[in-house]
């Protein structure tokens, strides 16, 4: 009864395969609405992530056969160009750009984004209504990031073609009402019937599979791709995720705009500064500027700011993003696998 | 690489399974280790929560085939007998009770649950250590709730038979580390071998099947039973939880223990504390005594602590037990079988 959309064979009648406009080698053979939406062999998509996902990262995830993304979040208009630039020249396979709808100079993204012929888009941070019509116009596939199952369906409203539901274990920017991905991913399936990637939470098959149970499409996967070789993460951010334990992340600066961050020194000293009551001016005179280009770009672990998810404390090893997606495949196969044993998952005598 | 024991069907040639020991009329036919640990049809354990799980609901639960757990928290130990004897009454089925560790009077606890002859006992709040080993003189089996890998560790140490644990997301007291179900039961899966009851977040069939893919043998269901027919708590409380949406709950009171509450009056009033840094003494005096009998029990939805999980959100009815259990049951059997489905769950092109 709770769940009106558990599983959601009944909408692939529907759907229309938008990926048949995208000018890409598509190896799009599933009936996967993540997959068949944006021409792409696995449904999993590598979050934008700042500091993190440059077109290195991007390219090397769309290689193997998921949805890489450049986030634009970090990146200057003119660097953003760059990476778009080199990604092209990296894959041939489809990628995007995730760009988060506070940018001072979304305008300029905008022009470069048409201009180099980007087809997928996933904004984040903000409402999509304005963006996806002008996005639309150009044959631009929108994916848009929300916390709750409320801002799913306005950006259905808003005519995006797909969502991103992303839980509070997830690194970085957060919402206000701390949904987790097993929670949030139910309530977003009431909320809209379109293609849904889960985020948050997902570094393994196996929760890449967990979540496709709870009516997900697909997986959005940040901070494992975050500690991968081709992240432009410094070499001091990977090793420091890759030695943290549970307990090690929380959801932070609350007051000003909650995300979640890795204990360290400037973690303690917000803490410290919130616990004794700070004004959100002292708190933003803490906080200053460029602090997570310190922490995660230029490898300052004391004074930086440093964004990742709640399963930094499963990441144990830095990979290539070849070496991630081989595991999480094939993690995800084997428990499929192994749910067909009757004798340990089915109880209903038959 | 991460999920060192992610689906165990290695570790069953090992199982003892203890439920021979107990006098009970076992419908044990599944090799699921919880189901032959407790000697039960599902492993489907319903939580102990103060003001909800008395007799009525925990052998309406056994009766279904899960397993019922009288939750001594809210109980003097002349009310937690009877409620003992009652629920022998009701059901011939296993049933268990739960005892947080920090009851006052537990050694008068412990004497009822000798002198009852109950056989299965949930531990929470505390460490099982002393415990446990008492409790196994007796022949009985103890399992014990964590919300962290290191407490499932030294749980295992202290000689527990299983572990619950209990993510972020769960109803009532919780952990520090504000660990999700999703991040948390992989992390528990590397610590342990323990046989697994993952629990919150869990209202559906889907999130069941979701949290034994990630490496969990069964399922605690708190939240859920807590607004059924059987639950002892308050017609007022069950309603407002039914009418209750996303983001009404909160992990609060953070200072003292945290516990996650419905959004009222009085949880505003802590909220309010806590945001002007408010003493510990302060707090403690604004939470005074017997607020969660007032809101849960009593039904006084203003003055009262409304003790209730994430998954709140997601349930729209109270229901009696039997139609819960068929609905989870037959949610979790239909994503099995939809999981079959090649063409949208399997891209290994085999």
């Amino acid at each position: 009864m709770l769940i009106k959309r558990s599983l959601k064979s009944e909408y692939f009648a529907d759907l229309k395969c938008l990926c048949v406009s995208l000018t890409i080698k598509s190896e799009c053979m599933s009936e996967n609405r993540i997959c068949k939406l944006f021409g792409i062999k696995y449904p999993v998509v590598q979050g934008g992530m700042v500091w993190c996902s440059g077109w290195r990262l991007a390219s090397a995830v769309s290689n193997c056969g998921g949805l890489g993304l450049i986030g634009a979040g970090s990146m200057h208009p003119d660097v953003f160009e760059e990476h778009i630039r080199k990604a092209k020249l990296a894959t041939n396979n489809p990628f995007g750009v995730n760009i988060p709808l506070f940018y001072p100079e979304i305008e300029r993204l905008i022009d470069i984004i048409i201009k180099e012929n980007i087809k997928i888009v996933f904004t984040s941070a903000g409402s999509p209504k304005k963006l996806t019509s002008l996005l639309h116009d150009q044959g631009i596939l929108v994916a848009h990031v929300v916390s709750s199952a409320a801002f799913a369906a306005k950006s259905e409203e808003a005519g995006v073609d797909a969502i991103v539901a992303e839980g509070f274990e997830a690194g970085g920017h957060n919402g206000r009402e701390e949904t987790t991905t097993l929670t949030l991913i139910p309530s977003v399936c009431m909320a809209t019937a379109l293609p849904l990637i889960a985020a948050g939470g997902i570094a393994t098959g196996n929760a890449m599979l967990a979540t496709m149970i709870l009516g997900a499409d697909g997986v959005q996967i940040g901070s494992r791709f975050a500690i991968s070789n081709e992240s432009s993460a410094h070499e001091n951010f990977k090793n420091y995720v890759v030695n943290s334990k549970e307990g090690d992340t929380l959801l932070s600066i609350k007051s000003l705009m909650p995300v979640r961050l890795l204990r360290n020194e400037f973690f303690d000293l917000i803490r410290n500064a919130e616990n004794n009551c700070a004004s959100k001016d002292e708190l933003q005179n803490l906080l200053g500027k460029g602090r997570a280009k310190k922490g995660m770009f230029e490898g300052e672990l004391d004074e930086g700011e440093l964004e990742i998810g709640q399963v930094a404390s499963l990441i144990d090893k830095v990979l290539p993003v070849s070496e991630i997606m081989e595991d999480i495949l094939k993690e995800y196969h084997t428990a499929l696998k192994i749910l067909q044993n009757k004798s340990l998952y089915q109880f209903d005598n038959e």
